[in-house]
């Protein structure tokens, strides 16, 4: 808490880590419903930065819901403070020199760009993972939209709660006109462009 | 949220981010009141091993404060979730490969353990950062102990609220009996001798 400054000799900054990792560190948001494939490419975008030398980090429910975020429930002002939170843990993370991927449905646009306010331009990327919803329901991965039609969960984006579409999202991805490969391609190449050259 | 395992290859872990980074993540967890030091020396320890090429990153009074636990006042309550919080992201750094340095009073035992709890032995360092109360309040840093004279601050550690010593650090910083450089010295050569024959 304190700072003695007298003693003080280089904080290490986050330019420091980044030249110390070789990258510029930004945040890929991913939004999109439940079962549109973000976590999927989240993995995969992640094992392919991997295979760069490049230093990631995903936040999705796994390590979230059931940590730090595990005081908050479902309800709309949890809701909103649990994207806050995850917010101001990806900005630590950037600030650490780090690449992070975020996976979470984030459905409402005010949330996102709260978001987006905490950092400098160009560091936050918001990734729209675009699936119909009936293609999301037919894969269904943790068995959500079963237990939303028999009554057993309220609230559900895209069915009972509305899912604010990104109006001007950094990347879009049309699950329905892609598969991973080019989808976590569109992403590499969206960094490499744009940061790459910079490698600092 | 999802997890469309089908198209999962490897899931990059901590095992593989620490070999990237080349180095063991830990926490070194400093405790002490308010101007023992703390903040000086994470500055410091920071400082030596980013020049040994390690990753590192702290939590402190200034990044968490002020963004992820802006929620957050001065109640026995708060104080709790603040450590609570501090403790869960740290352990998602470390997931990441991070050598993480917190710098807080985190005044009580429990709170303390409780985070203690949350790593695999070994990973949570506890640094007792041990000086006399009369020179935390002659050095005054943020002149937080002369706010508590003149009664502008309550429940403040060390003066109407207790600070519960560990009974067990990993490391005993006596700041009476050696300067900054020898207390980040000692901290270096414990990360050495445990972790870096293993540098993974």
């Amino acid at each position: 808490m304190s700072s003695n400054i007298t003693f003080h000799h280089h904080k290490i900054s986050k330019a420091d880590r980044e030249k110390l990792k070789n990258q510029k560190a930004v945040l890929f948001w991913l939004t999109g419903l439940s079962g549109s494939g973000k976590s999927t490419i989240a993995n995969r975008l992640e094992e392919k930065l991997f295979n760069l030398g490049k230093h990631t980090y995903i936040l999705d429910g796994d390590n979230i819901r059931f940590g730090l975020n595990s005081d908050l429930g479902f309800s709309e002002k949890d809701r909103e403070e649990n994207i806050r939170r995850i917010g101001e843990v990806a900005k630590l993370f950037v600030d650490a020199g780090i690449i992070v991927i975020t996976a979470f449905i984030s459905p409402f646009r005010k949330d996102r760009e709260r978001v987006r306010k905490l950092f400098p331009n160009g560091e936050f990327v918001e990734i729209f993972v675009d699936t119909p919803l009936e293609i999301c329901k037919k894969r269904d991965p943790k068995g959500l939209y079963q237990k939303v039609e028999r009554g057993e969960i309220h609230n559900f984006t895209g069915i009972d709660s509305p899912y604010e579409k990104p109006e001007n999202p950094e990347i879009y991805i049309d699950t329905t006109k892609m598969d991973i490969e080019e989808a976590t391609n569109i992403i590499i190449r969206y960094y490499i462009n744009r940061y790459s050259g910079v490698d600092r």
